[in-house]
Protein backbone atom coordinates (compact mmCIF):
# COMPACT_ATOMS: atom_id res chain seq x y z
CA UNK A 1 0.00 0.00 0.00
CA UNK A 2 3.07 2.73 1.39
CA UNK A 3 4.36 1.05 -2.47
CA UNK A 4 1.70 2.33 -4.30
CA UNK A 5 1.31 5.67 -2.82
CA UNK A 6 5.14 6.19 -3.39
CA UNK A 7 4.92 5.80 -6.92
CA UNK A 8 2.12 7.79 -7.33
CA UNK A 9 3.71 10.72 -5.40
CA UNK A 10 6.89 10.41 -7.70
CA UNK A 11 4.77 10.28 -10.82
CA UNK A 12 3.12 13.49 -9.87
CA UNK A 13 5.99 15.47 -8.66
CA UNK A 14 7.97 17.80 -10.62
CA UNK A 15 11.15 17.45 -9.45
CA UNK A 16 12.28 14.36 -8.20
CA UNK A 17 14.75 14.71 -5.16
CA UNK A 18 16.52 11.93 -3.68
CA UNK A 19 15.31 13.03 -0.18
CA UNK A 20 11.66 14.49 -0.63
CA UNK A 21 9.75 11.79 -2.25
CA UNK A 22 11.80 8.41 -1.82
CA UNK A 23 10.39 6.02 0.84
CA UNK A 24 13.19 5.50 3.43
CA UNK A 25 15.44 2.83 3.92
CA UNK A 26 14.40 1.26 6.84
CA UNK A 27 17.36 -0.25 7.51
CA UNK A 28 19.22 2.68 7.41
CA UNK A 29 16.27 4.15 10.02
CA UNK A 30 16.95 1.01 12.29
CA UNK A 31 20.21 1.45 12.74
CA UNK A 32 20.45 5.16 13.30
CA UNK A 33 17.96 4.91 16.13
CA UNK A 34 15.10 6.07 14.20
CA UNK A 35 12.85 2.73 15.05
CA UNK A 36 11.69 1.04 18.61
CA UNK A 37 14.24 -2.09 19.64
CA UNK A 38 12.69 -3.69 22.61
CA UNK A 39 14.87 -5.91 24.82
CA UNK A 40 13.13 -8.59 25.63
CA UNK A 41 15.50 -10.04 28.03
CA UNK A 42 15.70 -10.55 31.98
CA UNK A 43 18.85 -9.29 33.59
CA UNK A 44 20.54 -12.08 34.96
CA UNK A 45 20.69 -12.63 38.55
CA UNK A 46 21.16 -15.09 41.00
CA UNK A 47 17.51 -13.28 42.12
CA UNK A 48 15.72 -14.84 39.05
CA UNK A 49 13.10 -17.71 39.53
CA UNK A 50 14.93 -20.60 38.51
CA UNK A 51 13.19 -23.83 37.87
CA UNK A 52 12.23 -25.98 41.09
CA UNK A 53 14.42 -29.18 41.46
CA UNK A 54 17.51 -30.89 42.23
CA UNK A 55 21.10 -31.25 40.61
CA UNK A 56 20.81 -27.89 39.27
CA UNK A 57 23.51 -25.11 39.75
CA UNK A 58 22.02 -21.66 40.73
CA UNK A 59 23.91 -18.66 39.09
CA UNK A 60 26.59 -17.28 41.23
CA UNK A 61 28.66 -13.77 40.11
CA UNK A 62 32.03 -13.90 41.77
CA UNK A 63 34.15 -10.56 42.09
CA UNK A 64 37.26 -10.45 40.76
CA UNK A 65 38.55 -6.86 41.06
CA UNK A 66 36.53 -4.07 42.51
CA UNK A 67 36.06 -0.46 42.28
CA UNK A 68 36.49 1.73 45.83
CA UNK A 69 32.40 1.95 45.35
CA UNK A 70 32.64 -2.20 45.33
CA UNK A 71 30.92 -2.27 41.96
CA UNK A 72 33.02 -5.20 40.00
CA UNK A 73 35.44 -4.08 37.56
CA UNK A 74 35.97 -7.78 36.34
CA UNK A 75 33.81 -10.92 37.43
CA UNK A 76 33.15 -14.34 36.32
CA UNK A 77 30.03 -16.00 37.05
CA UNK A 78 28.81 -19.58 36.61
CA UNK A 79 25.23 -20.27 35.02
CA UNK A 80 23.20 -23.60 34.20
CA UNK A 81 22.76 -23.26 30.51
CA UNK A 82 18.95 -23.15 30.60
CA UNK A 83 18.68 -20.27 33.31
CA UNK A 84 16.73 -17.27 33.07
CA UNK A 85 15.94 -15.50 29.59
CA UNK A 86 17.48 -18.16 27.49
CA UNK A 87 17.67 -20.51 24.39
CA UNK A 88 17.13 -24.32 24.51
CA UNK A 89 19.12 -25.75 21.11
CA UNK A 90 17.26 -28.87 19.39
CA UNK A 91 19.90 -30.91 21.15
CA UNK A 92 18.34 -29.90 24.23
CA UNK A 93 15.44 -31.82 22.72
CA UNK A 94 16.91 -34.70 20.64
CA UNK A 95 20.28 -36.73 19.95
CA UNK A 96 22.59 -35.58 17.38
CA UNK A 97 20.53 -31.99 17.05
CA UNK A 98 22.55 -28.47 16.84
CA UNK A 99 23.95 -27.53 19.40
CA UNK A 100 23.74 -23.51 20.27
CA UNK A 101 26.94 -22.75 18.25
CA UNK A 102 25.37 -24.55 15.37
CA UNK A 103 21.88 -22.98 15.33
CA UNK A 104 22.32 -21.03 11.20
CA UNK A 105 22.30 -17.15 11.71
CA UNK A 106 19.52 -16.90 9.21
CA UNK A 107 17.18 -18.72 11.43
CA UNK A 108 18.31 -16.16 14.58
CA UNK A 109 16.31 -13.24 12.50
CA UNK A 110 12.14 -13.69 11.81
CA UNK A 111 8.95 -12.49 11.80
CA UNK A 112 7.32 -11.99 15.55
CA UNK A 113 4.04 -13.70 15.72
CA UNK A 114 2.50 -12.73 19.14
CA UNK A 115 -0.30 -15.27 20.42
CA UNK A 116 -1.79 -12.99 23.11
CA UNK A 117 -3.83 -15.64 25.97
CA UNK A 118 -3.29 -12.73 28.30
CA UNK A 119 -7.18 -12.94 29.00
CA UNK A 120 -7.38 -17.31 28.91
CA UNK A 121 -4.20 -17.81 31.46
CA UNK A 122 -5.28 -15.24 34.40
CA UNK A 123 -8.60 -17.64 34.45
CA UNK A 124 -6.43 -20.57 33.98
CA UNK A 125 -3.00 -21.03 35.02
CA UNK A 126 -2.24 -23.70 33.08
CA UNK A 127 -3.27 -22.54 30.11
CA UNK A 128 -1.94 -24.25 26.87
CA UNK A 129 -1.73 -22.79 23.06
CA UNK A 130 -4.02 -24.40 21.07
CA UNK A 131 -4.13 -24.78 17.26
CA UNK A 132 -7.03 -22.81 17.37
CA UNK A 133 -5.76 -20.08 19.26
CA UNK A 134 -3.12 -19.72 16.17
CA UNK A 135 -5.68 -20.27 13.56
CA UNK A 136 -7.45 -17.51 14.67
CA UNK A 137 -4.49 -15.49 14.61
CA UNK A 138 -4.23 -16.24 11.03
CA UNK A 139 -7.65 -15.66 10.61
CA UNK A 140 -6.68 -12.01 11.28
CA UNK A 141 -3.06 -11.69 10.26
CA UNK A 142 -2.74 -14.38 7.41
CA UNK A 143 -0.35 -17.37 7.46
CA UNK A 144 2.31 -17.45 9.42
CA UNK A 145 5.29 -17.25 7.60
CA UNK A 146 8.56 -20.06 7.11
CA UNK A 147 10.71 -18.75 9.52
CA UNK A 148 8.94 -17.26 11.86
CA UNK A 149 9.50 -17.22 15.60
CA UNK A 150 5.91 -17.59 17.40
CA UNK A 151 5.92 -16.17 20.77
CA UNK A 152 3.02 -16.98 23.47
CA UNK A 153 2.42 -13.44 25.49
CA UNK A 154 0.69 -14.81 28.64
CA UNK A 155 1.38 -11.77 31.14
CA UNK A 156 3.45 -14.32 33.20
CA UNK A 157 6.43 -11.83 32.89
CA UNK A 158 4.80 -9.91 35.35
CA UNK A 159 5.21 -12.43 38.13
CA UNK A 160 9.40 -12.29 37.54
CA UNK A 161 10.26 -10.29 40.40
CA UNK A 162 7.49 -12.69 42.41
CA UNK A 163 10.14 -15.21 42.79
CA UNK A 164 8.27 -18.19 43.75
CA UNK A 165 5.02 -17.39 42.06
CA UNK A 166 6.69 -17.33 39.03
CA UNK A 167 7.01 -21.22 38.51
CA UNK A 168 4.32 -21.95 40.95
CA UNK A 169 4.37 -25.00 42.52
CA UNK A 170 0.75 -25.99 43.72
CA UNK A 171 0.04 -27.93 46.82
CA UNK A 172 -0.21 -31.02 44.61
CA UNK A 173 3.35 -30.06 44.08
CA UNK A 174 2.89 -29.72 40.28
CA UNK A 175 3.72 -25.96 38.45
CA UNK A 176 1.39 -24.23 37.08
CA UNK A 177 1.86 -21.94 34.36
CA UNK A 178 0.89 -21.62 30.53
CA UNK A 179 2.60 -23.02 27.43
CA UNK A 180 2.10 -24.42 24.11
CA UNK A 181 -0.08 -27.34 24.03
CA UNK A 182 1.14 -30.76 22.19
CA UNK A 183 -1.46 -29.59 18.89
CA UNK A 184 -0.38 -26.34 18.83
CA UNK A 185 3.05 -27.30 19.13
CA UNK A 186 2.74 -29.76 15.95
CA UNK A 187 0.83 -27.17 14.27
CA UNK A 188 3.76 -25.15 13.56
CA UNK A 189 5.89 -27.82 12.89
CA UNK A 190 4.14 -29.83 10.78
CA UNK A 191 1.37 -27.03 8.69
CA UNK A 192 3.42 -24.19 9.22
CA UNK A 193 7.39 -23.87 9.29
CA UNK A 194 8.56 -21.68 12.12
CA UNK A 195 12.38 -21.28 13.03
CA UNK A 196 11.62 -21.19 16.95
CA UNK A 197 8.52 -20.54 19.59
CA UNK A 198 9.09 -18.50 22.55
CA UNK A 199 7.25 -17.87 25.99
CA UNK A 200 7.20 -15.54 29.02
CA UNK A 201 6.77 -18.18 31.28
CA UNK A 202 9.44 -21.07 32.35
CA UNK A 203 8.96 -23.38 29.42
CA UNK A 204 6.99 -23.63 26.35
CA UNK A 205 5.40 -26.75 28.20
CA UNK A 206 2.74 -25.64 30.58
CA UNK A 207 4.20 -26.39 33.94
CA UNK A 208 1.70 -29.28 34.43
CA UNK A 209 2.28 -31.00 31.34
CA UNK A 210 2.82 -34.90 31.86
CA UNK A 211 6.39 -35.10 30.29
CA UNK A 212 7.62 -32.54 27.56
CA UNK A 213 5.62 -32.79 24.59
CA UNK A 214 6.23 -29.54 23.15
CA UNK A 215 9.82 -29.43 23.75
CA UNK A 216 10.11 -32.80 21.86
CA UNK A 217 7.84 -31.75 19.15
CA UNK A 218 9.67 -28.24 18.59
CA UNK A 219 13.22 -29.26 19.59
CA UNK A 220 13.01 -32.35 18.63
CA UNK A 221 12.09 -31.22 14.80
CA UNK A 222 15.58 -28.75 14.75
CA UNK A 223 13.82 -25.95 15.84
CA UNK A 224 14.60 -23.94 18.63
CA UNK A 225 12.66 -22.25 22.14
CA UNK A 226 12.53 -19.00 23.48
CA UNK A 227 12.39 -19.20 27.69
CA UNK A 228 11.44 -16.94 30.50
CA UNK A 229 10.70 -13.66 27.73
CA UNK A 230 10.34 -10.12 29.03
CA UNK A 231 8.41 -7.52 28.03
CA UNK A 232 6.23 -8.86 25.51
CA UNK A 233 3.27 -6.61 26.00
CA UNK A 234 5.57 -3.66 24.13
CA UNK A 235 4.73 -5.93 20.84
CA UNK A 236 2.09 -5.79 18.45
CA UNK A 237 0.78 -9.24 17.33
CA UNK A 238 2.01 -8.86 13.68
CA UNK A 239 4.80 -6.59 12.14
CA UNK A 240 7.58 -7.07 14.69
CA UNK A 241 11.03 -8.86 14.31
CA UNK A 242 13.29 -10.44 16.23
CA UNK A 243 16.68 -10.38 16.44
CA UNK A 244 17.88 -13.71 19.02
CA UNK A 245 21.78 -13.78 19.92
CA UNK A 246 22.36 -16.72 22.22
CA UNK A 247 25.69 -17.26 23.76
CA UNK A 248 27.75 -19.41 21.30
CA UNK A 249 28.54 -22.04 23.85
CA UNK A 250 30.64 -24.86 21.45
CA UNK A 251 28.24 -28.15 22.32
CA UNK A 252 26.28 -26.13 24.27
CA UNK A 253 22.67 -27.06 24.77
CA UNK A 254 21.04 -23.72 24.99
CA UNK A 255 22.26 -20.72 26.81
CA UNK A 256 21.64 -17.61 28.21
CA UNK A 257 20.14 -15.20 25.28
CA UNK A 258 19.80 -11.60 24.44
CA UNK A 259 16.45 -11.02 22.46
CA UNK A 260 15.49 -7.83 20.46
CA UNK A 261 12.23 -6.99 18.63
CA UNK A 262 12.26 -4.57 16.38
CA UNK A 263 9.19 -2.74 15.95
CA UNK A 264 9.07 -0.78 12.85
CA UNK B 1 22.15 7.34 -5.84
CA UNK B 2 20.21 4.24 -5.84
CA UNK B 3 17.01 6.82 -4.64
CA UNK B 4 17.12 8.83 -7.62
CA UNK B 5 17.68 6.17 -10.30
CA UNK B 6 14.81 4.75 -8.60
CA UNK B 7 13.03 8.15 -8.93
CA UNK B 8 13.80 8.38 -13.07
CA UNK B 9 12.77 5.14 -13.56
CA UNK B 10 9.45 5.43 -11.73
CA UNK B 11 8.82 8.46 -13.71
CA UNK B 12 9.42 6.63 -16.79
CA UNK B 13 7.59 3.59 -16.43
CA UNK B 14 4.25 3.00 -18.16
CA UNK B 15 1.91 1.33 -15.11
CA UNK B 16 3.61 1.80 -11.58
CA UNK B 17 2.89 -1.60 -9.85
CA UNK B 18 3.73 -2.34 -6.28
CA UNK B 19 6.21 -4.79 -7.23
CA UNK B 20 8.07 -3.79 -10.35
CA UNK B 21 9.90 -0.84 -9.36
CA UNK B 22 8.97 0.12 -6.04
CA UNK B 23 12.58 -0.16 -3.59
CA UNK B 24 12.81 -3.29 -1.45
CA UNK B 25 11.59 -2.45 2.10
CA UNK B 26 15.47 -3.23 3.33
CA UNK B 27 14.35 -4.18 7.03
CA UNK B 28 11.55 -6.70 5.64
CA UNK B 29 14.76 -8.10 3.43
CA UNK B 30 16.99 -8.58 6.11
CA UNK B 31 14.29 -10.82 7.96
CA UNK B 32 13.35 -12.90 5.11
CA UNK B 33 16.89 -13.54 5.29
CA UNK B 34 17.27 -11.90 1.49
CA UNK B 35 20.65 -10.32 3.15
CA UNK B 36 23.86 -11.47 4.56
CA UNK B 37 24.37 -11.73 8.02
CA UNK B 38 28.18 -12.19 9.12
CA UNK B 39 28.46 -14.07 12.91
CA UNK B 40 31.20 -11.96 14.13
CA UNK B 41 31.59 -14.29 16.94
CA UNK B 42 34.38 -17.08 18.06
CA UNK B 43 32.21 -20.14 19.43
CA UNK B 44 33.20 -20.66 23.49
CA UNK B 45 35.14 -23.06 24.57
CA UNK B 46 37.83 -24.22 27.29
CA UNK B 47 39.95 -24.17 23.79
CA UNK B 48 39.86 -20.36 23.43
CA UNK B 49 42.72 -17.84 23.97
CA UNK B 50 42.62 -16.37 26.97
CA UNK B 51 44.82 -13.59 28.90
CA UNK B 52 48.33 -15.09 30.33
CA UNK B 53 48.06 -14.59 33.97
CA UNK B 54 47.16 -15.78 37.50
CA UNK B 55 43.53 -14.96 39.31
CA UNK B 56 41.71 -15.94 36.13
CA UNK B 57 39.05 -18.35 35.92
CA UNK B 58 39.02 -20.68 32.97
CA UNK B 59 35.78 -22.00 30.87
CA UNK B 60 34.39 -25.15 32.14
CA UNK B 61 31.40 -26.85 30.74
CA UNK B 62 30.00 -28.98 33.06
CA UNK B 63 26.99 -31.86 31.46
CA UNK B 64 23.95 -32.09 33.62
CA UNK B 65 22.35 -34.93 31.57
CA UNK B 66 23.94 -36.65 28.54
CA UNK B 67 22.05 -38.49 25.25
CA UNK B 68 23.48 -41.92 24.17
CA UNK B 69 26.18 -40.35 22.32
CA UNK B 70 27.41 -38.50 25.24
CA UNK B 71 26.11 -34.96 23.81
CA UNK B 72 25.02 -32.58 26.70
CA UNK B 73 21.16 -32.54 26.94
CA UNK B 74 21.32 -30.11 30.00
CA UNK B 75 24.88 -28.49 31.30
CA UNK B 76 26.32 -25.38 33.27
CA UNK B 77 29.32 -23.67 32.48
CA UNK B 78 31.20 -20.97 34.03
CA UNK B 79 33.67 -18.12 32.76
CA UNK B 80 34.84 -15.37 33.38
CA UNK B 81 33.31 -12.20 31.87
CA UNK B 82 35.81 -10.84 29.29
CA UNK B 83 36.75 -14.69 28.00
CA UNK B 84 36.07 -14.69 24.62
CA UNK B 85 34.62 -12.67 22.30
CA UNK B 86 33.36 -10.46 24.97
CA UNK B 87 32.03 -7.08 25.64
CA UNK B 88 33.60 -4.75 28.30
CA UNK B 89 30.80 -2.44 29.54
CA UNK B 90 31.57 1.00 30.74
CA UNK B 91 32.04 -0.22 34.33
CA UNK B 92 35.13 -2.17 33.45
CA UNK B 93 37.43 1.24 32.61
CA UNK B 94 35.89 3.65 35.07
CA UNK B 95 33.78 3.63 38.80
CA UNK B 96 30.04 4.49 38.58
CA UNK B 97 29.87 3.77 35.08
CA UNK B 98 27.34 1.68 33.36
CA UNK B 99 27.64 -2.30 33.79
CA UNK B 100 26.71 -4.26 30.86
CA UNK B 101 22.63 -4.33 31.74
CA UNK B 102 22.74 -0.96 31.85
CA UNK B 103 24.12 -0.45 28.35
CA UNK B 104 21.08 1.41 26.12
CA UNK B 105 19.81 -0.85 23.58
CA UNK B 106 20.38 1.86 20.90
CA UNK B 107 23.71 2.38 21.45
CA UNK B 108 24.12 -1.63 20.25
CA UNK B 109 22.66 -0.53 16.72
CA UNK B 110 24.87 1.04 14.84
CA UNK B 111 27.27 1.11 11.50
CA UNK B 112 30.70 -0.86 11.61
CA UNK B 113 33.19 1.08 10.29
CA UNK B 114 36.34 -1.35 9.54
CA UNK B 115 39.84 0.53 9.69
CA UNK B 116 42.01 -2.20 7.90
CA UNK B 117 45.69 -2.63 9.24
CA UNK B 118 46.63 -6.05 8.06
CA UNK B 119 49.46 -4.82 6.17
CA UNK B 120 50.59 -2.92 9.03
CA UNK B 121 50.13 -5.67 11.12
CA UNK B 122 51.92 -8.18 9.44
CA UNK B 123 55.16 -6.22 9.63
CA UNK B 124 54.70 -4.64 13.26
CA UNK B 125 52.73 -7.29 15.76
CA UNK B 126 52.70 -4.21 17.81
CA UNK B 127 50.91 -1.66 15.46
CA UNK B 128 48.69 0.97 17.05
CA UNK B 129 45.84 1.86 14.80
CA UNK B 130 46.19 5.85 14.67
CA UNK B 131 44.52 8.81 14.40
CA UNK B 132 45.59 9.02 10.70
CA UNK B 133 44.25 5.46 9.85
CA UNK B 134 41.30 6.83 10.56
CA UNK B 135 41.25 10.31 9.05
CA UNK B 136 42.60 8.14 6.03
CA UNK B 137 39.06 6.07 6.40
CA UNK B 138 37.04 9.42 6.45
CA UNK B 139 38.71 10.93 3.50
CA UNK B 140 37.23 7.86 1.54
CA UNK B 141 34.03 6.90 2.94
CA UNK B 142 32.86 10.18 4.90
CA UNK B 143 32.95 11.43 8.78
CA UNK B 144 32.11 8.48 10.92
CA UNK B 145 28.90 8.80 12.27
CA UNK B 146 27.76 9.06 15.59
CA UNK B 147 26.83 6.25 17.20
CA UNK B 148 29.29 3.80 14.97
CA UNK B 149 31.10 1.00 15.81
CA UNK B 150 34.62 1.80 15.11
CA UNK B 151 36.52 -2.14 14.31
CA UNK B 152 40.33 -2.79 14.09
CA UNK B 153 40.54 -5.42 11.60
CA UNK B 154 44.09 -6.47 11.94
CA UNK B 155 43.91 -10.66 10.24
CA UNK B 156 44.94 -11.63 14.45
CA UNK B 157 41.60 -14.26 14.57
CA UNK B 158 43.93 -16.47 11.95
CA UNK B 159 45.34 -17.06 15.21
CA UNK B 160 42.62 -18.13 17.15
CA UNK B 161 42.52 -21.64 16.84
CA UNK B 162 46.81 -22.05 17.06
CA UNK B 163 46.89 -20.67 20.80
CA UNK B 164 50.20 -19.01 22.23
CA UNK B 165 50.57 -16.80 19.42
CA UNK B 166 47.07 -15.36 19.95
CA UNK B 167 47.97 -13.17 23.15
CA UNK B 168 51.58 -13.74 21.93
CA UNK B 169 53.96 -13.34 24.59
CA UNK B 170 57.31 -12.50 23.29
CA UNK B 171 60.45 -13.30 24.80
CA UNK B 172 60.67 -9.82 26.97
CA UNK B 173 57.59 -10.86 28.75
CA UNK B 174 55.31 -9.19 27.27
CA UNK B 175 52.24 -9.55 24.95
CA UNK B 176 52.38 -8.10 21.02
CA UNK B 177 49.05 -7.74 19.11
CA UNK B 178 48.00 -4.94 17.60
CA UNK B 179 45.07 -2.27 19.52
CA UNK B 180 43.97 1.71 19.02
CA UNK B 181 46.84 3.84 19.89
CA UNK B 182 46.08 6.53 22.13
CA UNK B 183 45.44 9.17 19.96
CA UNK B 184 43.33 7.25 18.07
CA UNK B 185 41.00 6.61 20.93
CA UNK B 186 41.13 10.08 21.59
CA UNK B 187 40.13 11.02 18.17
CA UNK B 188 36.84 8.44 18.37
CA UNK B 189 35.71 10.38 21.86
CA UNK B 190 36.35 13.83 21.70
CA UNK B 191 36.49 14.82 17.54
CA UNK B 192 33.48 11.94 16.48
CA UNK B 193 30.73 10.07 19.12
CA UNK B 194 30.93 6.52 18.79
CA UNK B 195 29.08 3.93 20.68
CA UNK B 196 32.08 1.44 21.14
CA UNK B 197 35.05 0.32 19.06
CA UNK B 198 36.39 -3.53 18.46
CA UNK B 199 38.96 -5.37 17.91
CA UNK B 200 40.04 -9.30 15.98
CA UNK B 201 42.94 -9.17 19.20
CA UNK B 202 42.52 -9.86 23.16
CA UNK B 203 42.60 -6.35 24.09
CA UNK B 204 41.55 -2.95 22.27
CA UNK B 205 45.29 -1.58 23.66
CA UNK B 206 48.22 -3.41 21.82
CA UNK B 207 49.40 -6.02 23.96
CA UNK B 208 52.66 -4.33 24.74
CA UNK B 209 50.95 -0.76 25.88
CA UNK B 210 51.97 -0.05 29.22
CA UNK B 211 48.43 0.55 31.40
CA UNK B 212 45.67 0.49 29.44
CA UNK B 213 45.54 3.99 28.19
CA UNK B 214 42.19 2.62 25.18
CA UNK B 215 40.86 1.50 27.98
CA UNK B 216 40.71 4.52 30.06
CA UNK B 217 39.64 6.57 27.54
CA UNK B 218 36.90 4.58 25.44
CA UNK B 219 35.27 2.59 28.30
CA UNK B 220 36.41 5.30 30.74
CA UNK B 221 33.96 8.01 28.54
CA UNK B 222 30.81 5.25 28.81
CA UNK B 223 31.70 3.71 25.84
CA UNK B 224 32.08 -0.29 25.04
CA UNK B 225 34.32 -2.28 23.90
CA UNK B 226 34.20 -5.73 21.83
CA UNK B 227 37.32 -7.85 22.03
CA UNK B 228 38.12 -11.09 19.95
CA UNK B 229 36.04 -10.61 17.21
CA UNK B 230 35.85 -13.20 14.50
CA UNK B 231 35.55 -12.84 10.96
CA UNK B 232 36.07 -9.28 10.30
CA UNK B 233 37.67 -10.26 6.56
CA UNK B 234 33.91 -10.92 5.60
CA UNK B 235 33.01 -6.97 5.96
CA UNK B 236 33.05 -4.44 3.88
CA UNK B 237 35.16 -1.14 4.87
CA UNK B 238 31.84 1.19 4.78
CA UNK B 239 28.13 0.27 4.41
CA UNK B 240 27.49 -2.37 7.16
CA UNK B 241 25.83 -2.66 10.62
CA UNK B 242 26.35 -4.02 13.60
CA UNK B 243 23.85 -5.78 15.89
CA UNK B 244 25.53 -6.13 19.68
CA UNK B 245 24.41 -8.35 21.95
CA UNK B 246 26.06 -9.06 24.84
CA UNK B 247 25.14 -11.32 27.93
CA UNK B 248 22.34 -9.32 30.26
CA UNK B 249 24.25 -10.11 33.51
CA UNK B 250 22.80 -7.41 36.49
CA UNK B 251 26.10 -5.56 37.65
CA UNK B 252 28.10 -7.27 35.06
CA UNK B 253 31.39 -5.72 34.19
CA UNK B 254 30.86 -7.40 30.72
CA UNK B 255 30.52 -10.79 28.99
CA UNK B 256 30.34 -12.98 26.14
CA UNK B 257 28.63 -11.39 23.06
CA UNK B 258 27.48 -12.24 20.00
CA UNK B 259 28.20 -10.01 17.31
CA UNK B 260 26.56 -9.74 13.99
CA UNK B 261 27.12 -8.10 10.89
CA UNK B 262 24.43 -6.59 8.37
CA UNK B 263 26.12 -6.70 4.76
CA UNK B 264 23.43 -4.90 2.95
Amino acid sequence: MRRILFCMIAIGASACSPTDEAPADTLATLFADGMTVVDLTHAVSADAPYWPGPDRSPFRHDTLSAHADGAPSMAAYSAPEHFGTHFDAPVHGGMGLASVDRVPTSELFGPAIVIDVTASAASDEDYAVTADDLRAWESEHGPIPSGAIVLMRSGWAARWEQGDPYYNRGEDGRLHFPGFGEDAARFLVEERDVAGIGVDTGSVDPGNARGFPAHGIVNGSGRYHLENLADLGSLPEAGAYLIVAPIKIEGGSGGQVRVFAVVP
